[in-house]
């Protein structure tokens, strides 16, 4: 038996193809939604994130803002910028990209931004919402893995889920949202004594751990699903690098009834994930109906 | 075999009386905790609630107030009052005895008392702090359980949990408190597809569901711990009623390590909780270091 490959890069673009069409029609009432995207300093895979996020926020017809400060910059300066665009009612969505330089507060920031705007759904009352099945902004990684889980199973009514991984960003959002769609959710991590027999009685399985090919293909119940939500760069001889996921994938694709690929597994949804909720924080904004499938 | 009873009437008497202590040191330089309970309308049980916590307060030293108010309170008026309360003091802790009547949003409720003074930890902003790891006033009931745990256990790392039912005000944060002891923790409920299985590999069960000895004896892992958070009173013939939890009792007792009580095991635990939550509380108000061993 070989896997079904869960192709996040077709199911990503088809997503920003439906979200373009919905901004089209916004556009056409007079209201184009807005994302703000804040850099701090020169990190280069931040940099490469923040210059795609603007591309796909263009494609689809969005307005894109970039603000880009200088990595001493002060954190009041920074604090400054978000109450700005809080109140700049063109912009619907505000991302601060992770990680800050070391002397600012990450968490004093976040929870500076409009929860209304928080399109990384990081704002504390978010996760406080998400955790009671209230109306949040939820996280744009765990958002595309549920979305690509619901895509193929439909209900994921008693499946039991385990999750690797207890991150504020990933980990943890996963497994309230597996919880709101009535899986029986196990979060596992570092200290579980017995991670092999606990991601063996998963019908879903998701990798949130950032080890390279931690998870074992002979650990995954037979027909299970496999989502991979790790992104590591691997040596690949020859002074190559290649990425690979938490899931050693060439033994798992043996195994698994399905699983998604790295790359081009949950990574392109992630922001797809943000578009969707800056669609969604600008259809709030405005007090329109919210466009349906792009929230739990 | 039988199991340790775990003693949560004598936990919480111990816990009251180190309170009392910490109390009256506060209260030696000048400082009087107080708790702010308001009911609404004539619930006898909610009535009774709130007699005993009252009673429990001005035991341990602090200072007690009650606002009982009419079923038809308008919510414009019960905001006012906790707007007051908030504003107040010598006020460090409010609670809303729940249910409230059908009229009154109690989300608004909730999250109108100040976060700070949010001794039930309900309200969505400590929600969020519990579920990110962050400083927060957390629900008595979950709490008390895991000072139990603790106090069971020592160390809970590594223990496969399993927590049954996912309520807001149980469930959910005990899953929280768990997983922040290092517990690979499984939340399970009623859409559960192996209930009995899912309870069978657990170290520590807490079953808190409000459904009369659902959680059979023969589902529990020999020598695990078992937490009993239902109380449900049912008909004990001849015309009276008792007590009963969520575990059949008289089984599970000969099959567990460990066992709660119903009556006298988590029970007593919440209102204890609610004057430690209470005393932290003031503490923090005052800048003052917290009482050890009373939050996570």
């Amino acid at each position: 038996m070989t896997a079904t490959i869960l192709d996040g890069k077709a199911f990503a673009a088809r997503l920003r193809q439906r979200i373009a069409g919905d901004v089209e029609r916004l556009r056409a009432d007079g209201i184009t939604p807005g994302l703000a995207v804040v850099l701090v300093g020169e990190d280069p895979a931040s940099a490469v994130y923040v210059r795609n996020k603007g591309r796909q926020t263009r494609e689809v017809g969005m307005k894109s803002v970039e603000h880009r400060l200088d990595a001493g910059v002060a954190q009041d300066a920074l604090l400054t910028l978000i109450g700005e665009l809080n109140a700049d009612a063109s912009i619907h969505g505000i991302l601060v990209q992770l990680p800050l330089p070391g002397h600012i507060d990450s968490a004093a920031v976040l929870d500076a931004i409009d929860p209304a705007k928080d399109v990384d759904g990081f704002h504390v009352l978010n996760v406080g919402r998400l955790a009671t099945g209230q109306k949040a902004m939820v996280p744009c990684t765990p958002l595309g893995c549920l979305m690509m889980l619901r895509d193929h199973h439909g209900s994921l009514s008693g499946m039991e889920a385990v999750v690797v991984g207890r991150s504020n960003i990933v980990g943890k959002p996963m497994a309230q949202l597996l919880l709101g769609d009535d899986c029986t959710v196990t979060v596992a991590h570092s200290r579980t004594r017995d991670l092999t027999g606990v991601v063996r009685r998963a019908d879903i399985v998701v990798a949130a751990v950032g080890r390279p090919g931690m998870v074992q293909g002979d650990w995954i119940k037979p027909g299970a699903t496999v989502i991979d939500v790790g992104i590591n760069r691997v040596d690949a001889g020859e002074g190559k690098t290649r990425l690979v996921g938490d899931v050693d994938f060439d033994g798992a694709v043996r195994v698994a009834g399905a699983i998604t690929p790295v790359p081009g597994g949950v990574g392109p949804m992630t922001i797809a994930c943000l578009l969707a909720n800056t669609l969604t924080a600008c259809c709030r904004a405005h007090g329109l109906p919210e466009p349906e499938g792009l929230t739990p």
